[in-house]
């Protein structure tokens, strides 16, 4: 047995877990302790840098509330969401890729039927929604739930302003048919800042970084039997596509907005979501 | 210009910092990001796994109050508070080490003179603390402030039980002359749980680990012209010494503790600080 030093310091903290302890557990705790030993090493953090840290963390934690959660917008800014969205969810070439889910979605929303209107508020550019849900050989899914979100004209989910937007506003659940499509019409969604009037604003600032995320429609397509797909489309063009604040963009989730000439809508914004069982 | 992806994750999030940034400041987030990204994909962190930590660290702040420091806590219990100090106090050979200055110091404690009592409360084994302050070279040091505190024979500080113990009951602030030497009466400090109410106790109660810290005294010993010296000495043959909750023990640091024939005290802690420069 020896004490703690400067260079057994991990190795020290992780023996004196106990025999009992959940292997998981003990597994993550180790590797989390290596790494912010590591860091704290190889940077030489001053006790100042560490006593402003705790004052952040703290700040962080007492922002948390019912309708805000600041350590996953810490996450995401710093791109861990992404990170661990992308670690568990990699899939075969051809597959629809997963990004972050946010913090917007509401279980329940309507089903509707295919073709409907999700914007409620009359604000907005209109734009029809369509495509397919196939399996990864090309073939339509049947019974896919897919499950859309997105901002309004203004950049606010309707949770953001009860009372001012209408209940669902631009939220809905479409299932498909046999031949796997799904249509629908909302607004061209728009880029909108993450909430950063907290300590993670703030930080985001002095990082001489912006807190806007490019224009995207959130999707949740689900199947029996296939892997759940949590993912936005983004609108091609946006300003912000190559800043997202939580780094959410993929190139292949990057959707057509064509112009649509004497149609119903404004625009058309095709896209085909294929799932991997 | 590329997207994220789990390969180039970190240096995508550290290349947004603005030219602006402070440098400092860009050198450490730059490093966390790295470190906290190789951490996930080690330890291939599930999306459960990541919900569990954004929820500990929510309550873990929640749990802050101006009388509670959990984040300090959390620091404290996987040895990082130990390594930033380590990190920060690097001394020679000979001089007295540093360890954690925990959460139970407070500015202004009465200063008596040598050979006061500091214990107020007429509780615990007294003992009769005394030693010298020297240079590295063996030189006594004059009009050293030697501040010291210890919990009561009950296991708390006096700042844990207002009302219950009296005000600055076993703190005191003492002043060397030419010959360097302090001397103090206290009691024979005794091994104490940190708090373990909130998430911090229960993590460590996963991780089969006590929260107790082998008995101490603190001394916060200061000169014009040396380095701060923030230390422990601890209780020889205290029973948590190989398993301190927060890492502090160093082999240095262990005081003995001598049972007195006859004297007015019953036990005696030699001990001498040695100041760098
Ligand atoms: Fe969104
Ligand atoms: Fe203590």
């Amino acid at each position: 047995m020896s004490y703690f030093t400067e260079d057994n310091s991990a190795s020290t903290v992780n023996e004196r877990m106990g025999p009992e302890t959940d292997a998981r557990l003990a597994e993550v705790m180790s590797c989390l302790v290596r790494h912010l030993h590591d860091f704290a090493k190889e940077i030489h953090l001053t006790q100042e840098e560490w006593d402003y840290a705790i004052g952040f963390l703290t700040k962080t934690g007492q922002m948390c509330s019912e309708e805000r959660q600041e350590f996953i917008l810490l996450s995401d800014v710093l791109g861990f969401s992404m990170l661990v969205d992308a670690i568990n969810n990699r899939r075969p070439e051809g597959a629809t890729e997963n990004t972050v889910f946010g913090p917007f979605h509401v279980d329940g929303a309507p089903i509707r039927q295919m073709g409907d209107t999700i914007s409620l508020d009359g604000k907005g550019e209109s734009c029809l929604f369509e495509g397919r849900v196939l399996d990864i050989d090309g073939n339509p899914i049947e019974g896919a739930t897919v499950d859309v979100w997105s901002d309004n004209a203004d950049g606010y989910y309707d949770v953001q302003q009860p009372g001012i937007q209408p209940k669902w506003n631009n939220r809905g659940r479409f299932i498909t048919g046999a031949d796997g499509r799904y249509s629908f019409v909302g607004i061209k969604p728009v880029s909108y800042p993450i909430p950063d009037d907290g300590p993670v604003g703030q930080m985001l600032g002095h990082l001489g970084r912006h807190p806007y995320r490019p224009a995207h429609m959130h999707y949740l397509v689900t199947a029996p039997g296939y892997q759940k797909l949590v993912t936005h489309t983004f609108v091609g063009g946006d300003k912000y596509l190559e800043s997202d604040a939580v780094f959410g963009v993929k190139d292949t989730l990057i959707a057509p907005y064509e112009r649509v000439e004497n149609g119903a809508t404004l625009w058309r914004s095709p896209f085909d979501f294929v799932l991997v069982s």
